[in-house]
């Protein structure tokens, strides 16, 4: 795996890339349209384009970031967002996502001050192009990329965060562990225009040959600082495993499944102390706001099995997460709170309506949940259908899983099939939140597709390339893209054909389609019922 | 496409088919696991292996409809399952179903004489494995296929048959157009397993020439009475799209979508008259009930798009498939209902709600729903989460989606991919409803990826070449499927092998496994938490 072989062009037909204000790059994706409709702008993660590796991105924040800290006069600096939020300031990072998002500034600005979404923006990461994480926008997901003990190299994981990027992640995770940390970290940041999170735990147990036991709390700090000064935007932190919590697991189907989570019981049990993330939360916090870091508070007990989900384990750790949000939000740091796992499908309010009560309403970032665990291979369609029902249900961030999950490490084929099937579930939730705007491309490619447009509803799909090449698979020649039926039902006959002679006749009888879009469809059913079962009009 | 390329002991190793019930031969598949643990035996739907495509299965039934129709002295005959079942008769299908079901002989009659289930068995469906569709029994799908105008042959139809079968798929409907419909028909019912369903009016519309318009009462009964006699077990049949219902699609974004909807809609539109298959609906329970076909009402007025979910069209139409429910039960006819189509998630429930509410509880069997219209190529997915959750609410059947839905002819892959998916979402389902027994697959499965029996993991899947393939791409060699680690951390350090210590620890601190059981963990964690926040245990 190396360059992609395609262009942003390439995988986007008759897209181009726009910018929403000018001043403050926003991006969008404009698909034009053909039939005379209005061209349609979608969200944006894919960055700036062709940068070669070695130099990275254009600095943006660069200067935002550089005004800010010149206004930090005396005592210790915070340059979290949530700072500025609550001192009433807008800055550069809240003014982008208002047009990002279409809100008011003001709007981000409260969100962010309350706790309930937050800007994963390190000062030390230029070039991101910030976005938001809250239940009060659009549902965003995460891809999880990184080299392990046994494959890959640092060209691979870029190439993997810009193919992540492309299909629309909005944040990656780079979860690598091994010899090059360090160095693949800096070229996935430098690269990077969506914030990176990491699970600084890995690193820092590699730094005591990966013996749990042997970590300190010193040597988790050095790491977090290293890690800070790279430009990481949020860190996973497991401050939730009480020594305590640990023999909950004892009697799970599955134990503990959480890698940072199983470090941090095994330290504990060893010890027979309480883990230090915890009892040094405060030092974090400090370390945190320094740089503007938000808190991906881990869920280190996470259920790993249906069997496992919603035990007492997993609901205490949550308690306590919801203890450590309030001190770190009286460190003015940003904070999100990691979610399971695995849980069925009518177990899962209960887990958003938790967090949302004990963790007072920071954002919620869950990993699926796969809603079962008979299909190994499938498991970004057994959590796709969690992700899209707990996003539905006010569940801010949903971090992918790939076909791969539970049998080995995704390539660039899995981590695209990940992203779709989470661009999906966030989609269809943001569809059922009923967000603003959310619906504009859904009937924009449903129109395209009842018209017969068909590279239009090839190009306003999530993957034009995977539409086309289905529908060239039975009807290959060019001629058929025009053509005014499908190979569902051949030309012979087409339900879609139909509509013309219903909308004749509606006319023709008096119920012109404005009026029935006026009177609204349910009246006109009233009106139908009520006049009695006479079955001639 | 030819033959399968594998045998059935291929596509699941270490499975091999039993028999619950010897008398009945009520079918199942046994998994074998590795150390020590019970073999597991799951639902199958396969049929018998290995029949000449020429010769058929064999004709299991054949026997039992012979004895019924001995029976029968006088007047019109009556063969459904319905009739049976409220004369308090106990049939050798409704006994088959109990075993296979795992529940009483009495509570399948009972579901099945109130019509809150049906047993689609057409008497000259000998072959027949018989089947239940009712929201209190396991969560059913149905896989379509068919030839089209544009491509396919028999020999591929009678193969995706089998295909879908070997994956899961619990009945099958055969769209089949053009040319040689009959006879690809009569090779899919003697091949198949499972219930056929099919959609009558295109092979009707097929003999007058493709012409909506030709169509006439006796020529559509002509064509019931030709597949009756072949053997189809439900027929999906449009009599709910009335006159004064097709107007409202007027305004819609997308019309109408269901191509016997379209039709129907344009014969009524071309002789503004009412509908004859609602007119005549007395005279088709007639002939369905001399064969014990089932009705399958079809949503022909259903959704084709997220904009146009829900609307009063849908709910008109839906309101005239329950008043027709009663006149087919008057018939002691069996019933089930279609539904949608393309749904958001915030709109799926008011579906279930309101077809419980005018059906009369009568099955429900949907199509999806698709929660987006944004994914050509992934509809599998838009629609897997749609139908886990509609599934969950009580629907007794889904309807699977094809990646290539929308875009053109499913091949096998696509087929495999569609019933897996729908397989996903019905177990999905199962679970959510409590379904009893319904998790031992997904504990069996998960205790073998926690005790690192990979081979058993794979082979408890529901596609264990897919879950093997997977994993040997990021680690090939025999050995790793003995290891005591995976892929995703290495050999170093691995999540699952630190239970081992906590299991250690908890018995050492007087936290005994079988404590915790028997306790609760619930309880437990009150406890703990009770106890304050002194950190030390």
């Amino acid at each position: 795996m190396a360059e992609p072989t395609k262009s942003l062009g390439e995988s986007f037909p008759n897209s181009r890339k726009v910018y929403l204000d000018e001043r403050l790059r926003v991006p969008a994706r404009e698909i034009a349209l053909a039939g005379g409709e209005p061209s349609l702008r979608v969200y944006d993660t894919s960055g700036p384009q062709d940068c070669p590796v070695d130099q990275g991105l254009p600095k943006l924040r660069a200067p935002w970031t550089e005004r800010r800290r010149a206004t930090q006069n005396g005592g210790a600096p915070n340059f979290s967002q949530m700072h500025w939020a609550r001192r009433g300031e807008i800055t550069e990072e809240m003014e982008f996502i208002a047009v990002r998002e279409n809100v008011s500034t003001e709007f981000v600005r409260k969100e962010v001050a309350e706790g309930r979404a937050i800007i994963p923006a390190n000062i030390n990461h230029p070039e991101l192009e910030p976005m938001i994480i809250g239940r009060n926008f659009l549902v965003k997901i995460n891809a999880n990329i990184g080299n392990s003990a046994v494959s890959s190299s640092i060209a691979e994981e870029v190439e993997k965060l810009r193919w992540s990027t492309r299909w629309g992640a909005d944040t990656v995770m780079d979860l690598s562990t091994g010899e090059r940390i360090h160095e693949t970290r800096e070229y996935i940041i430098r690269n990077s225009p969506v914030p990176i999170g990491t699970v600084p735990i890995y690193q820092a147990l590699e730094k005591v040959d990966g013996i749990p036991e042997d970590l300190t709390f010193d040597i988790f700090m050095e790491t977090l600082r290293e890690q800070a000064e790279q430009g990481v935007d949020y860190f996973t932190i497991h401050a939730g495993v009480l020594l305590r919590y640990v023999p909950l697991t004892a009697s799970r189907l599955t134990g503990i499944v959480s890698r940072g989570g199983s470090i941090m019981a095994k330290w504990c049990l060893s010890h027979h102390k309480e883990n230090f993330l915890y009892t040094r939360f405060a030092e974090i916090c400090e370390l945190m706001k320094e740089y503007d870091v938000s808190f991906s508070l881990g869920d280190g007990l996470r259920p790993g099995s249906i069997a496992d989900a919603n035990d007492a384990a997993q609901f205490c750790e949550l308690d306590t997460l919801g203890e450590l949000t309030l001190t770190a939000w009286e460190h003015d740091v940003q904070v999100m709170i990691e979610g399971p796992g695995h849980v069925p499908m009518h177990l899962i309010q209960e887990n958003m309506d938790r967090q949302l009560a004990v963790c007072h309403q920071a954002p919620f970032y869950t990993l699926g949940p796969l809603t079962t665990d008979i299909a190994p291979g499938y498991d970004h369609i057994t959590s796709g259908i969690g992700a899209a029902m707990i996003g539905s249900m006010g569940c801010a961030m949903l971090c992918y899983v790939t076909p791969k999950e539970h049998l080995g490490l995704p390539d660039r084929e899995d981590v695209k099939a990940g992203v779709i099937a989470y661009k999906i579930a966030a989609h269809a939730a943001d569809l059922a939140k009923g967000h603003k705007g959310a619906q504009d491309r859904d009937n924009a490619l449903s129109k395209a597709r009842f018209e017969f447009r068909w590279r239009d509803q090839f190009n306003l799909s999530l993957d034009p390339e995977t539409a086309l090449s289905y529908h060239d698979q039975t009807l290959p020649a060019e001629g058929a893209k025009q053509a005014h039926f499908c190979s569902m039902c051949g030309p012979k006959f087409c339900s879609m054909k139909i509509t013309e002679d219903v909308r004749k006749f509606a006319e023709e009888n008096g119920y012109t389609t404005e009026q029935a879009l006026e009177q609204g469809m349910r009246e006109k059913a009233e009106e139908f019922r009520s006049s009695g079962k006479d079955v001639s009009v």
